[in-house]
């Protein structure tokens, strides 16, 4: 079974208190792919320009990533974001965003890309990402992750966009955003009488939520001594969710738990190093070892009664 | 086995953006001891004053709290609190603290107090913690709260008492503020090298984290629907967590994580309305349930090998 993605691959300028990295490696697709490949077969549609060269390519090479899809544009540059975070991780300052090829990109997929199983529509405009679930044949589940500046200039593409999806994955302060609720399972049932089935909510280093109709997951964030660049965790995120659950025969309450803790695992990789520089390093092994971390980390046993 | 707590009994006016409650009962002694008898007799020592009625006190008759330590003092006021609250239910805004006969508070043991199983040291000036602490008869186990004006004003003396203590309840940017670590582990990590074995780290909306010198357990708060005032949640959390654990014959860590849960539960009904609103009327059965709703908050499974 095999999971398209439709987003960004980019070149980042970043900033932490603990080190920069220039011009490295990242955009949604980007992390997506690669943390999703763990698991399924990846159908990656981006668009790069010519400065994107075929040793950042190799970031996709020797996994489950069908590059058919990543357009090359000849004169063009790559999408390209610089931002900056202080102590505070969780919050990302934006210096410069430079949209360069990503401005014209209209994604045209091919059959095997319209005929996934999984379709995950990263961060872009409403209409793009809704353009793009146009030419898809009905994949089995339908995710889509936004960001704050399309709440604030496109709220009724994305909204319509929202009623279409099984699944959003979105920060806490974007469902508080959206919705005007200061309570977010308020906010979140809000969302979901729009339609989705399922609201994951991404809480930094805080964890996950995901909210349905009724009942509610809670995990946390893996807590680390180290956490190096926050950028791209959301991404990856998706993409050990979306991978794992993609990998199922059937997408059951405790597979999506699952998969939020395989989603989490990645995440808390990717965190550990500049750009994907521990994505690209680790094994499954180490993966379902961190699960079992995670399984140390939240479990806890019923009480005795008297 | 019982609780000795040493802390404040108050009256607090708050206004949240659900509403306001004038002179309304508080303090930290008065939501731990009622956490706490859910699960052991509680040792309470505080002073009020003259204002502090029958009425007041009718908040702990039928309960497991022997009075014998609540000092009522003529001619003085009891201490009063006011502060409010934003959208942002995390951050409280102290508009007014009035210390009255707190202010000269000088607690003295009986024989019983002294020879409790447990201690809780509530927020309070460190000197003051530290003089309750020479005079108990090394109680099994020794639990101290803190907060930043102490921090700023008496780090000295509360890095004295902290080298004596067990247990260190206290806020995520409380750990922060003392150690100077953006990063909680280490911060942590930094504070039970000063001598306590557990560090337990309040997060508010986002749960528990705690950490030992060889685990980390991570609880997340329960998500409501409503949430009227989060006044107290912290001192009713450190009552249902040592109030289990002192009615346990021992600790360990699966009895921990269990107080954790059982101290996130209490914390999730006080915040449900305002003051002691919720706390009073609940039972030790709708406590249990809430613990089982906190099981199906977190499960999960293991993944299976393929």
């Amino acid at each position: 079974m095999s999971i398209t993605v439709v987003g960004t691959v980019a070149f980042d300028s970043i900033q932490t208190p603990f080190g920069k990295a220039d011009r490295c490696i990242g955009g949604s697709a980007t992390y997506f792919s690669v943390a999703a490949s763990f698991f399924s077969q990846v159908e990656l549609v981006a668009v790069v320009g010519e400065d994107f060269g075929d040793d950042d390519i190799a970031i996709f090479r020797g996994r489950n990533i069908n590059l058919d899809g990543l357009q090359r544009v000849a004169g063009a540059k790559t999408f390209f974001w610089s931002g900056e975070y202080g102590f505070d991780l969780n919050v990302a300052k934006t210096r410069d965003t430079q949209l360069n090829v990503f401005a014209g990109f209209k994604p045209r997929l091919n059959e095997s890309q319209r005929k996934s199983d999984v379709l995950f529509l990263a961060n872009a405009e409403p209409t793009l990402q809704m353009d793009v679930l146009r030419q898809c044949e009905r994949p089995r589940l339908v995710a889509l992750d936004t960001m704050n500046l399309w709440i604030a200039t496109a709220k009724d593409a994305l909204t319509r966009i929202l009623s279409e999806v099984d699944l959003v994955i979105i920060n806490e302060a974007e469902v508080r955003q959206y919705t005007g609720e200061a309570n977010l399972v308020q906010g979140a049932h809000h969302i979901l009488g729009l339609g989705p089935k399922t609201l994951v909510i991404k809480r930094g280093e805080y964890g996950v939520l995901m909210v349905t109709g009724d009942a509610i997951f809670a995990a946390p964030a893996y807590p680390l001594e180290t956490v190096f660049d926050p950028t791209g965790a959301g991404d990856t995120f998706a993409g050990g969710f979306l991978g794992y659950l993609g990998s199922r025969r059937d997408i059951t309450d405790g597979e999506m738990r699952r998969a939020i803790i395989f989603g989490s695992v990645l995440a808390s990789f990717t965190v550990e190093k500049f750009s994907l520089d521990r994505l690209r390093e680790i094994t499954l092994s180490e993966v379902q070892e961190r699960y079992q971390d995670f399984r140390t980390l939240t479990h806890f046993d019923d009480f005795e009664r008297a």
